[in-house]
């Protein structure tokens, strides 16, 4: 099968102009097929108090009421989805911006409440593969938005780690799937404050041991956990590194590779 | 060759939730392939204020310093484009959103300053009619708006209605185009107060009597000379009405019919 990358860019890099383009960069020079998708960074509740909307995280998650989700589907799906977009094209490569709405490539539902009502946040029910595989035949590279549709008309915020999972567990059916996610760490450190503490292989044992250990930093479960998930969901290889190395990364030469085997 | 029909839809019209969900309803009734791009309507003004930003309109055309295009890019390709989206999608219409950013489909360059420095605003150099052919293709529907970008990174703002007449023109060379600006107005009309005073044929020498008497107004005369030229480099049928009555503005049975036949 052919090769498909699928990409998470962090928050702390959309955050920084310098970082942001620099990686885009780096991303543009990648060969093959490739997705990448961005998260929001700060500029959505920057913009929200700005508009007097005072923002509430749970969780780390935003609860996204009616105004929210304007300000969000503003951001990501305007602002940041096409300024990449427009600096991708400037580097040679044909980006074309998405949100899950657009060609129903990411269909959810608006999340049940259980403790907590998170409002329009969606949570994945169904990726369009073909959808994508259409703009990949097509010499497109999608930039996803974190923002899906409940296919009635309703948008929803999602988190972009877990978009990245999804997108990459229903490309791997069609594609030898690689998901990286890119952020501002080198990748699983044994100890948060030293860098060169990275942990270069992380299996299922070892992530017992340091969640144990309580090594692990708290925003680094979710992402590890959507890691392992998507390993058993058909994606050949899941690796969480620096945005800097993305080369390195995509090579297996740096990062964590996260792996079910132990 | 196949038909295809390209509509531009109005600001009054994506202003008004109702008019807009009841006009996105009949377009996706519309059999075919079809393409629609939207206006930003007040919407931009209204956020522009809201942050302090005062915004200065000239001859009807935004002035787009950095922060205005911060502002247009959210609200245009960011909050209206995917909202549109998502209501197509519920409608069973399988729309994609797009700027011109968005595989390369509209290129533009920063306007030259004449008399009036527009700032970041874009005249239109090429349309990409592959990238378009694509999507349609593949069973989309194109949903444009109007933000375009250079090819060097930067994003630009740009008149929508111009846009929709070289979409149009570019796509009359793969299909039977027809062209339709829908709007709040039943047309071109004699007297500007007076609905029933609409003229169902424009040729070119109406029209220049119905300038030289002052008939048409301001706001109208840069549609109807965008309307003659996409007529004559290709475009098959140019058709200006009340986004209300969408069918028959298609099927020729109401609204101002522009030609170049006498």
């Amino acid at each position: 099968m052919e090769s498909l990358l699928v990409i998470k860019i962090g928050g702390n890099i959309i955050d920084d102009e310098t970082k942001l383009s620099d990686f885009l960069g780096r991303f543009a020079a990648l060969d093959g097929k490739k997705i990448v998708i961005h998260g929001g960074g700060k500029l959505a509740t920057q913009l929200a108090t700005q508009l007097g909307l005072p923002q509430t995280m749970v969780n780390g998650r935003r609860i996204t009421d009616e105004e929210s989700l304007k300000v969000v589907t503003m951001v990501y799906a305007g602002y940041i989805n096409k300024n990449i977009v427009a600096q991708l094209q400037g580097m040679g490569c044909n980006a074309t911006g998405c949100s899950g709405a657009d060609g129903n490539l990411i269909l959810a539902h608006k999340r049940v409440v259980a403790d907590v009502d998170y409002g329009f946040a969606g949570d994945v029910d169904a990726v369009n593969s073909n959808g994508f595989r259409v703009l990949l035949d097509a010499g497109n590279t999608p930039v996803i938005a974190p923002i899906t549709h409940n296919g009635k008309g309703q948008l929803l915020n999602t988190n972009a780690d877990t978009i990245a999972q999804e997108i990459a567990q229903a490309m791997s059916v069609h594609y030898t799937t690689t998901l990286v996610y890119a952020f501002e760490k080198p990748g699983v450190l044994e100890d948060v404050n030293d860098e060169t503490s990275l942990v270069p292989m992380l299996t299922p044992s070892l992530y017992e041991r340091l969640k144990g250990e309580r090594k692990i930093f708290e925003g680094m479960l979710p992402k590890l956990d959507n890691a392992f998930a998507a390993l058993q969901r058909g994606v050949n290889r899941v690796i969480i590194g620096q945005a800097e190395q993305l080369a390195a990364l995509v090579n297996g030469q740096t990062g964590t590779h996260i792996t079910n085997e132990e």
